[in-house]
Parts: C-alpha cells; structure tokens; sequence
C-alpha cells in the first residue's frame, strides 16, 4: 500500500511502454548525422513539443534537465546571471531547499524569505516590500506545497512580481499532473517522477520574455551531456495520460483526501496543516504531539503501508520539518499521505482504522501522557 | 548496420531486461524510509558496487551522475576546488570539450595543453615541464581517444603527476568495456552507454587519497537530485556483460578493424590516423581528400550505414575535428567507424566495396582532381 507519491510513484502501464518503446528506437545520440540519431532526435523533440503544449509554453522554451532539482537550480543561476547588476533574490519561506540553496548560493547569501501564514500563503504585502528594493533579480515562489499541499495564488504574486519587472520563477514540481498547470510565471519547473513518469528528468520552461544566460561553458546549457531519450518519451506520455484523468481523477483523491483531514481532525494531538480547500487534492500532513515521526513511519512500514515522512525530501535525517515550522505547526511527528490514481478507499480506510492505534502504542511506549 | 557505436549504440538484452526489473523495482525515491525505498536503494547501492568491482574501486568512492558530461565537470571543479591555492590545469591537447571547457572555466582560463606525436600520444616531456610549475591544480589526461582510438600510456603519465604530486583525472569514458580498465589514475570517469548501457548516467570514481570539494550547496553533491535506479542497474549489468566477453570481443573487433585500416590505406587520398596498436579495439577513423564529411555520411546513410563524423561529440555543425588537427592529420571529411559487439564480417565488406565507389562519386561531383 503505497501512500508516498509525492516525488515518485509506480509508472503507469502506457508509461512503461512508452520507455521501453524509447530503449528500442531512441537509443542513439541525438546529436549525430544518420538515421539513427534522427530517429532519436524526432522522439526527443515530439516529447518536448507534448510537454509543451501541456505547459501551454512554446517548444522552444522548455527544455529538459538530467533532474528537477538541477533545473531548479539552473534556471535560477541563469535568470540571476541574466539580470546584471542586481544581487538579491526574493523567496517565499516554504520554498524547496534546491531553490533555496541554490539563491543563496548565487546571490552570495543575499537571500530574503518572505514569511507564509498559518495554511502556507505566501504574505502578498510582505512580498510587495521586498519587491520594492530594485536591486532584486528575481523571485520565487511554488505553486504547490510538496509537504503540506497548499496551493499559492499565483495570480496574486504575479501580478506583484510584474509590477515590479521582477522575472517569477515557479517551482510546480508538486503540482503538474494534479491540477492544471499554473498560468502566472516567467520560468517554471516540473517533475515527471511526480506525475507517474521515470526519474532521471526535469522539465524547465522560460516565457519569451524571460532573459537566461548559462553559467557554464557548455554545448548543451540546460542537460550538459544530453538526456535520456527513452526519460522523455515517458515523461510526455504519462503527463498526456494524466492529463486526461485530471478532473476525474482530482476530484476522486480529493474527496480521499477530505475524508482523512476530517477523521484525523478527530484524534488527539493531531494537527492536520495546510489550506483544506486550496490545496493539490491528494497531498495531506498531519503532526502528532509525543510521536517519534520515524517510530511511526517504521511502524505503519511494517504494517505494509509506506508513507512520507512530511518533512524535507532529503530525508536521510528525520530534520525537523523547515516548512512546518514556517506555519507554526508542530514540526516532529509528521506523517504525509501522497495518493496515486491507483489508490482506492479500502486503502484509505485500512489506514485510518490503523492509525489510533499505532499512535496510540507509541506514546504509551515514550510515557507521553494521556491526550484521552 | 550501425557502425558509429562510440558513446551509444544499442542496449543488450540482458542490460535491457535489467533496466525494466529497475523500472518495476526501484521506481521509488530512494531517500526515504518506506519498504519501496528500501528496494530501491538496495537496488542503487548494488549497481554502484558492481561497478566499483569493475573498476577496481572503492564502492563509497563511486559516484553516480546524470551523465559522464556532468561528470567530468563535477570531478575538475570539485579537484580543483580541493587544491586550495594551485590555480593552473594542464591537459592534453586531445581531450573532449567537456574536459577542456570545465578546466578552461574552472581556472579563469589558465589552462596549459600538452602537445601530442601523430599518433595522439601525449608528449612526456611536455607533460613533465608544465607539471614543474608549482602552481599546478590537476591534470586531465584520457585514456582512450573517442575519435582517433589511440591509448595513452598511463603509466607514464600518472609517473610524470605523482612524481609533480599532481592529482591525474583519466576520462576513461571511450574505453571502459573495450579494453581492460585503467589502474593508474587518482580520479577516473566513464560512460555507460559507451559499453552497452543506458543513456543518462555517468560514473565517477575517485582514489582514497584524491580531495574533492562540492562547488554547489547540495544535499547530494553528484547527482542532485538523485540518479535514475533502473539505469543504474542497466548501467551494472551491461558493464558486466561487457567484461565477461572482453577478450573474444576485442579480439574479433580488433581484427575487422584491422582490417579496414589495411584496405583503406590503399585508398587514394585517405588518410587512416590513431595509433594502429596501442588502440581501442572497435574504432578507427579516416580523413579523405576532397570529400565534405557531411556528404559522405549523407551518402552511407542513404545506404543504410551509419558511421560516425570523427568529429567532436557535439557534430550539430561539422566542425574541423581538434583532435585531427593536433595530431597533424587531415580535419575535414573524415569517418569514424565504431563497432558494437554485434557487428560482423559481412558488414565491414559490404562498407569496404561500397566507400571507393562513394568517394570517387563525391569527387567528381566537387570536380576534385584525379587522385589515381
């Protein structure tokens, strides 16, 4: 019982297909003169064009990266570069830590996070000030939370980074493929692992507008080496694919959703966070007070359900939650429940009959005391 | 009859048949805690042992990355960084762009190339005077060459940078599954889709006593973002494959190419450059008077073959080769040709009676003069 798909789930069947019909015919380098190559060449293009279109970006912007996360930070390093003369940047708190290293990084430390509220908005007036300051070269700010699912109002940032001629780079790594993709940007950033492709493949897109210089001296600016052909196809197909399930499929985990945010509403010290209408539908964080968040993760492991541990992706460390600390959660004992389509209500219900008592045992175990 | 298998060429079964086991197995992050990640990583950690194993290496010491490209600009920067006050490169005059290009960056431009004889070997005693300069950060020499085939004797030049106390980085991305691997280096790199694997993953490994630095501010400093699991395993098993059959391939390759080099220096005005014994098995490249390069690989495609431009990597324009150039030969209509395991005699006859026909027409066609 997979309950952790937020980054990577199982790759659906045309998905699959699609890679293995990549290995056969799009094997050879696509930057060579035969017929091979060309073959390889039309895959990689028809791929890019598809995800395009999906993005409603023109072909020629979007450009494919060994990795979100390196398209994250080369497209923040490029616009950056881009932008001469200015040397800050503006972010919103509850940014991925590959966005915020890689501004920190770039700006030389000159950083400015603007805070969020309770459900994870980022604060527009806040966002104004810093904005304000002519020496920013650009911002950045998510269209979905990957921890708690709250979805920013873009069109509200937008419209504050336009009026600033400040260039907004969207990070939708968490969202595309699970509500329509975001229209208010001026580079944006996705992950076909999120949307039930292969890992091994970013996807970043620049609007016309939008100036990049590369930062390295490389043929390929954006995949130095090139891309995984095969990556591509399977990337473009399994987003048309979900694409098409969008409404259905949205509307049936969100309802999944709803029903978990409501039961563990229920438990004792239990916190569900985040936005509970302007979310991604099938993203939901819940603390619970005197809980170890890995005690709990390895217990509901052994019960045969795999969850997200809620906090950073980087989760070699259980580090207590950056996002949720930005909200004023509890940010120890964090369970994420991440649906994929394949995810029914028997499922759900296994999880939620479980979880009581698990919680339970574990705080009898530390000698937390009784929350009745 | 794909005869340019020079850093891609198709995947074998057995590696296709693992990369599609990676696919069903090791499609979850492998960061987290859950059951499914556990497989995955299991399945990574294997993949970079097995690889280890083949290069003589420390399994800890083995680094995955998006592709040998990245790979070898992560090693340069990351040496380079380590050797705090040292501000030259030296490298030979035949490496690939990527190599040249990240030391020529990395270092501000202090980059100092070591002249090669017309075979493609590097000049000792140059080698030796530029690594006398104190200042010297690291030294790049390959191991084979993509184009010309030629083997470095590494012996020799890894004496010539101990001896400075010089840290040597062999891109041993040509050679690795062709001949036996390497022994003397302090940093090595190589590409999978080179000896049979995937594209989109590359390989570094480094010495115990080699220092390296991360140059960006990332959780995993190779291969942020993580690398594909089921390349990774393709990547494994096609090396494996590979080393298994080393001996009776590179013997059978070995002869055909002889074999083409016997005929095609009977050719007029063709030129078949490299060195003809201290080279890679499965390449040999020529240059022919008279000819566009770009024609001539038009012409053998419309026939079905596909060979290479013996140019660099990157042929989206036909480019004068550099490494032709230093090796004194001629750099314009050039072929390369590069045999995968599965090319057999009958192929090489079919190229061998069909390349005078194609040369005498091309010439004609340019109004060249008769060469007899």
């Amino acid at each position: 019982m997979f309950l952790d798909a937020s980054g990577s789930s199982p790759m659906t069947n045309r998905a699959l297909e699609a890679f293995q019909a990549g290995l056969a015919d799009g094997w050879a380098d696509p930057t060579r003169l035969h017929s091979e190559s060309r073959r390889a060449r039309q895959l990689l293009d028809g791929s890019r064009e598809a995800i395009a279109d999906a993005l409603d970006a023109r072909p020629e912007q979007v450009h494919l990266t060994a990795s979100p996360h390196l398209g994250l930070e080369r497209v923040i390093a490029g616009v950056f570069a881009a932008r001469r003369g200015r040397g800050r940047i503006v972010a919103s708190a509850v940014e991925r830590d590959a966005t915020l290293h890689a501004a920190d990084y770039v700006s030389g430390g000159r950083l400015a996070t603007v805070p969020v509220d309770r459900d994870g908005h980022v604060d527009i007036e806040a966002l104004g000030a810093e904005l304000a300051d002519p020496d920013v070269a650009l911002a950045a700010v998510q269209h979905g939370n990957h921890e708690i699912g709250t979805l920013q109002r873009l069109d509200r940032v937008h419209a504050a980074t336009s009026a600033a001629a400040v260039p907004l780079i969207v990070d939708a790594t968490a969202s595309i493929g699970h509500v329509p993709a975001p229209e208010r940007w001026d580079a944006l950033v996705a992950n076909p692992a999120d949307w039930g492709g292969p890992q091994g493949i970013g996807v970043v897109a620049l609007r016309p507008s939008t100036r990049w210089l590369p930062v390295w001296p490389e043929g390929d600016d954006w995949a130095p080496g090139g891309v995984s052909v095969p990556a591509a196809l399977a990337a473009a197909v399994a987003l048309q694919e979900r694409l098409e399930q969008l409404d259905a499929v949205g509307a049936r985990l969100g309802a999944l959703i709803d029903h978990v945010r409501a039961r563990a509403t229920d438990w004792p010290g239990v916190d569900v966070v985040g936005d509970p209408a302007e979310r991604l539908p099938h993203v939901v964080t819940f603390s619970c007070l005197y809980v170890d968040g890995e005690a709990l993760l390895t217990r509901l492991d052994r019960e045969g359900i795999a969850v997200g541990s809620g906090s950073a992706c980087t989760t070699s460390t259980l580090e207590p939650s950056r996002v949720l600390a930005s909200i004023g959660a509890l940010s120890h004992g964090n369970v994420r429940l991440g649906l994929h389509p394949g995810v029914g209500e028997a499922d759900i219900e296994r999880f939620l009959a479980l979880m009581p008592r698990i919680l339970g045992d574990l705080r009898d175990e530390a000698g937390a005391p009784d929350l009745g």
